[in-house]
């Protein structure tokens, strides 16, 4: 199956923006350019009038939370937590997770982001197979709290999840373990999920550092910042480390994340509305740490549009550092994309480039917020929002196309999504 | 000419949500609930599945500054001003301000804004023009600057344009004065500006304390900051004033804005992208001062989506002031409806409620980001985007209905936008 996405614009790795052809072969781009006489495509996408960039890659949430959306906002973080959060996820079956799941996966798919870094359960596998049933490539971990007695289950749950599904279809779905945070796991069971993860060779995805408190309830109870303990138990010895939040850093803090090549999925939408902080993401750039962006959970964001986090990266910490020069538009794209395929470990994603996976998405330019076209990055990043996306492709399959859905059911997974939620909330 | 909107989820000013019907009378919403038997709608809008808001009131903008929009990003601000956006202003011909004024407002109708306060120039009377063309609220004023040769000229334009055009259109266009700021009007000047319109009981438009280096400044140069100096012109003396910005105060200043009950236009967007700073809109707003929203140009925001202001006040404040219940998701909408109009000067608008203009913004709640409907007004403020606005009423006549535009031809306006963009910007 060969696919011609012809007379688009394209963002580039480089930053230019070339109107050019993209040429397709079954799941890989096989080039960018001029259409050679033997590439006889098998469909042509018309990118007039288009914008392509590599899909975007959540590179944090907790896809099933959706059902949570909007259900407890303007609110205390641990009153937040106690009251409304932990006792409607004590209900949650694995219906509510496949559905909440589903209804994340239409999100993202109408949104352009075409890979996620997920970290929740129990019954990962619904996750699994709703990306899967969306033809979307995620990168799942089951959550997994060492303080609570059924900590041991949950490392074993993980190692199932990565039995199953790591590699699995064609590729699109990787599993890491998912150690939910320092806080929530102690340095003995955090050494036990270490050992595991590494004699599978599986990667991290971990909390660290979100918020002020944190750090203060980890220095009276260790004597030590979480990223030092942690370190200690030989967590990040492994193949490699996601580490969500990282907003209080110290030089010590960053020069842990650089020793084991810690990538970083900075979350400005949720940091912003939880009032967690700010994360030294200018310092961390320049110091060469891959820092990509992830959405959090839609209950404490409220929702899976990774365009909204760009333009938060590109604004927050400009008015943060007073630079107006921080974080420019082209930098928090590559965030969205080429650092976020790097942050999740999934390799050839993330660039409109030969060899690179054909996960694309494409805006469409007719319309006031792209007026007029001085500068189309410039214009992704701070003018337009996530409805200009009308096609998207993962893994060379088209999951939407001038806006209508191939591979979900829109009208279902609303309605379906409504009715567990409902069930969990009231 | 009656008009019902029936079966909606209608945002009343207590912030409750009830779903209900909204019955208007020409220009005027003439109840909300239940339809007495003696009204004979004309016409009749199904609510089903949407939420009404008042129409949203962008308290700050220049409008035709939409023509610049992603032509110069990314610059430290003088470089920005002096390199860029001066040199192309210089060029703007009656033409360009009003085809740039027309892609706001089309932009403006369809992200659900009904009314905006502007502040630019020359040809303000092609912005009006514009306005009531497309037939939204527009509160204009002549930006002054009165270090430059033709300030005298400027202010002469100002009062033409209020002797032509206040209450003009069935009183949707009124006319302020505009001296831009007080770092480009001299305290003599404002004295003239502040007698001119006072002569002609008009209100003032200004930029105040936008920048850390404006108040340093002002206090090298007058010894003074420029909210004292400028009250001892008089200018705050007259009807009222709108103050744009209000980033750096003091104490002190605070106490002037309470005295004189000036009204306050946050941008969070455009402060963040300039990184002028944070305005104190949680103490303001707890002292009681009005503080509406506004986008600024589209030059340093760069859309007029105010979904997206009241969006970023509700976060921004959120995480400077670690406090996660700071600017709750209602009140942020209500800076960016009923304060709005109480900022800008217009009576009656601004709320859902029997007597008030019929100003109407309409939300189709039929996607992902709006499920499930724990909370309709958390959805609207944390999740949606613009891009569910549908129907749009202002001053009771139908803008937009089902995202068909009623006054205004969506791609003749871009074909010239981009043609005006084109001579200003190469
Ligand atoms: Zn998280
Ligand atoms: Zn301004």
């Amino acid at each position: 199956m060969k696919t011609l996405i012809k007379n688009v614009y394209a963002v580039m790795p480089d930053g230019s923006v070339p109107k050019t052809n993209i040429l397709i072969d079954q799941d890989r781009i096989v080039g960018i350019g001029p259409v050679s006489d033997d590439f006889h495509p098998d469909k042509i996408i018309d990118g007039t009038d288009h914008l392509a960039i590599p899909g975007f890659v959540n590179a944090h949430t907790h896809t099933s939370m959706t059902l949570l959306r909007s259900y407890a906002d303007d609110m205390a973080l641990m009153d937040w937590l106690n009251q409304m959060v932990w006792p409607a996820e004590a209900k949650m079956t694995a219906e509510d997770i496949y559905w909440g799941a589903m209804l994340a996966m239409l999100e993202m798919v109408r949104t352009g982001t075409t890979t996620f870094a997920d970290m929740y359960g129990p019954w990962m596998e619904k996750v699994a197979e709703a990306a899967i049933d969306a033809g979307l490539r995620g990168v799942l971990s089951r959550g997994i709290i060492g303080a609570a007695p059924d900590g041991e289950k949950k490392i074993e749950e993980n190692v199932t999840l990565f039995q199953e599904f790591h590699g699995a279809a064609d590729g699109r779905i990787t599993v890491m373990f998912g150690p939910h945070a320092p806080y929530t796991c102690p340095p003995d069971f955090l050494k036990k999920v270490a050992k595991t993860a590494q004699s599978l060779n599986a990667e991290i995805h971990i909390h660290m550092h979100e918020t002020k408190t944190e750090i203060q309830d980890s220095l009276q109870q260790y004597g030590k910042r979480p990223f030092e303990w942690v370190a200690e138990t030989g967590l990040f010895d492994g193949k490699g480390t996601l580490a969500a939040h990282c907003v209080h850093l110290n030089d010590a803090d960053i020069a842990i994340m650089k020793k084991y090549g810690i990538r970083a999925a900075h979350n400005p939408g949720s940091n912003m509305k939880l009032a967690s902080g700010v994360a030294p993401v200018p310092r961390l750039l320049q110091e060469g740490v891959c820092v990509a962006l992830g959405t959090d959970g839609a209950s404490s964001n409220n929702n899976l549009d990774m365009l909204e986090e760009v333009n938060l990266a590109a604004m927050l910490h400009k008015v943060h550092t007073y630079d107006p020069v921080a974080v420019p538009a082209f930098c928090a794209l590559q965030m969205g994309t080429e650092y976020g395929g790097k942050a999740v470990g999934v390799k050839d994603i993330g660039r409109l480039e030969q060899g690179y996976k054909a996960d694309i998405t494409l805006f469409d330019l007719n319309s006031a917020a792209w007026c007029p076209r001085n500068n189309l990055v410039s214009l992704l990043v701070y003018s337009a929002n996530s409805s200009s996306v009308d096609t998207v492709l993962c893994n060379g399959k088209v999951l939407m196309e001038n806006h209508v859905l191939k591979t979900l059911d829109e009208e279902r997974i609303l309605f379906e999504a409504q009715r567990c939620a409902n069930h969990l909330t009231k």
